[in-house]
């Protein structure tokens, strides 16, 4: 049996306001195509569709046809749900789905969506969860999202004389190490959504999504697939991929497929007097201007050299004019939730939240914390 | 083979802020009893699944429980979307759907949806359409809805040794006649949206959704089936049904199955001192005030009374405390749509537009109208 597994598609994606709808038009396409190539049997799709729970309705077409392509081709599709996207709508039709090979896990509801195909594997679908969303299902205490996952992981009985996949959408760690992140991913605070790798041993592979980076977590064998497109200026330079595995007398081999899109994706630094002077390319390009003082117009003469540019941000000035403006990932996990907003506040309007903004702020957030923790 | 004919289900329906989703649950219930009882063979749902474009995931998952139940107990489903419907969202999954005999009609594109059922039975679907939409496709001019149908089912070769069911969304009239209205369905605006029955001739039962009043237009078989409950005030004294056709070697048997409500919905007139002494109810009631001064606490009194009451109306005041208010359908076709525009703000924010808004208003109006035309 081959598979293959992919990730984190974020149909509907935007990188600053520029819609990514061709490129992953394009890159389904490939998918496709690659699967063909290699004559998979079945495809996997570890979370997060769509980039947001109401994705653009061309996002929705595309998906559609994307399955539709790969059916032509491959005999089965299991799909979970990540945290963009929106389990229940995600869920529609899985009733009907299911008769044709699709199927979906959207929502978590007791128990493990588990199917059994040829040559002795066994594909198991955990969709994202979070630990409030499966306490109801359990005795004992779920204060976090190990305990959650290690319950409903403990609560199936394996039949270990098959090839048993999981599939997840999770933030995995394998003790103290942490997967390579990017800064599209949701950024944890404070790491409380962690799960040790150690909750899976009992499977032989498992397909994670939630991590854009291609890359193996404690063992070979479980494995984020990335996404199949740089998704921020922090995946620059990773190779995106798809993973094919193949199981034959419950052995796996394990090779990864490069993805090529439409057009590469740079981050091109200097001074503006430099870059503008580039040759004209249609690449998607991140610009840092080394220049301390802001340049007049300089946004409308780069977008003549670079009509397909995502930012231009100036490394050393405190401006506010790039628009993607981002905290600093190391800072962030420091942050209160209180200071987080504000910080996002000031980065959308410019300005700081009124005395009264950051009561309503505090008092929302309290309320929320407390719905949280019964 | 008999086929139930039904529409305009409106799920995640609210009546003035109270959520319809329990009635609709109960209702949606009776129908498949109903088709269980009546032994049918398929069931015609004319549009207007949904309330919005992007239901509530409620609705969702509710639309999926009545299909999943329906084809527990019938062969066929047959979907159109209605001008309420997301036409694309509607649409997702059709492909995989139409293997399990569920046939959804979203968006118009370019031929009718047409299924081949038993019986020498014919089912075309005919998806609610505007006329820029389907100018595309025709070489002919196409300036409103009546030339939009006519051109699309003119185009369709009837057999007609079949029996040929067409499914639609659209406001007919015959002749001069119109079909009696309700106040949920959307206004027409001098009438510029209506068909002229006569485009049915080659057909011999058309199953139309649209108009909330189950009724027929020009001859017995071209038939609005109704919505399943009560939406408006004006539709209170109808009785609502399930429309049943039984055909059998090309003849056709018409009949209607009532269908009953959890609770019934009255409309209580009077003076406030007599309505608040009347005996506690959990009935759905518009309440109409005949006090031409406004009572203190009125609404909290009442609604110890009638604990579900959809709206309290003063009937000779100017006051807006009423949270149906509504413009007279009489008015509302002489109107130009930046006076309706007008009209609607001042209703919803209890004050007129500034000059700068109602700047803005016309000129988006302008643009929606050239983009219309075009």
């Amino acid at each position: 049996m081959k598979y293959f597994h992919i990730a984190d598609l974020h149909l509907g994606k935007k990188i600053n306001e520029r819609s990514m709808h061709d490129d992953q038009e394009w890159i389904l396409n490939q998918i496709v195509t690659q699967a063909k190539t290699h004559q998979v049997d079945g495809v996997i799709i570890a979370g997060d569709i769509y980039d947001r729970s109401i994705p653009p309705v061309e996002s929705v077409k595309l998906f559609e046809h994307f399955l539709e392509s790969l059916k032509g081709v491959v005999d089965a599709i299991y799909i979970i749900a990540g945290n963009h996207d929106s389990q229940e709508r995600l869920s529609f039709g899985s009733t009907f789905f299911k008769k044709e090979n699709i199927y979906i896990s959207g929502l978590y509801e007791g128990s493990l969506v588990k199917v059994d195909a040829k040559d002795d594997v066994t594909i198991y679908l955990l969709p994202f969860i979070r630990p409030h969303m499966v306490r109801q299902y359990f005795t004992q205490e779920i204060s976090n999202y190990h305990q959650a996952v290690d319950a409903i992981l403990n609560q199936e009985i394996l039949d270990s004389s098959r090839f048993n996949i999981l599939v997840a959408h999770q933030f995995i760690v394998s003790g103290t190490q942490e997967p390579l992140r990017s800064d599209s991913e949701t950024i944890s605070v404070g790491g409380v959504d962690s799960v040790d790798a150690s909750v899976f041993d009992a499977f032989d592979y498992v397909a994670l999504g939630h991590i854009h980076r291609p890359q193996s977590i404690q063992r070979k064998t479980i494995r984020y697939a990335g996404s199949p497109l740089v998704y921020s200026q922090s995946e620059v330079n990773q190779e995106k991929s798809i993973t094919l595995l193949e199981i034959m007398d419950k052995t796996l081999t394990q090779e990864t497929i490069p993805l090529v899109p439409i057009r590469p994706v740079k981050v091109i630094k200097g001074h503006f007097s430099d870059i503008v002077q580039s040759e004209y390319t249609l690449d998607y390009v991140y610009l840092e201007l080394e220049d301390t003082q802001e340049i007049t117009d300089a946004s409308m003469r780069l977008r003549q050299v670079f009509p397909n540019v995502l930012s231009i941000r100036y490394l050393y000035t405190q401006s506010l004019t790039s628009s993607s403006e981002t905290l600093e990932i190391s800072r962030v996990e420091d942050l209160s939730m209180a200071s987080l907003f504000d910080a996002f506040y000031q980065t959308q309007n410019n300005h700081e939240m009124s005395g009264e903004q950051k009561k309503l702020i505090d008092s929302l957030i309290e309320q929320g914390d407390a719905h949280a923790t019964n």
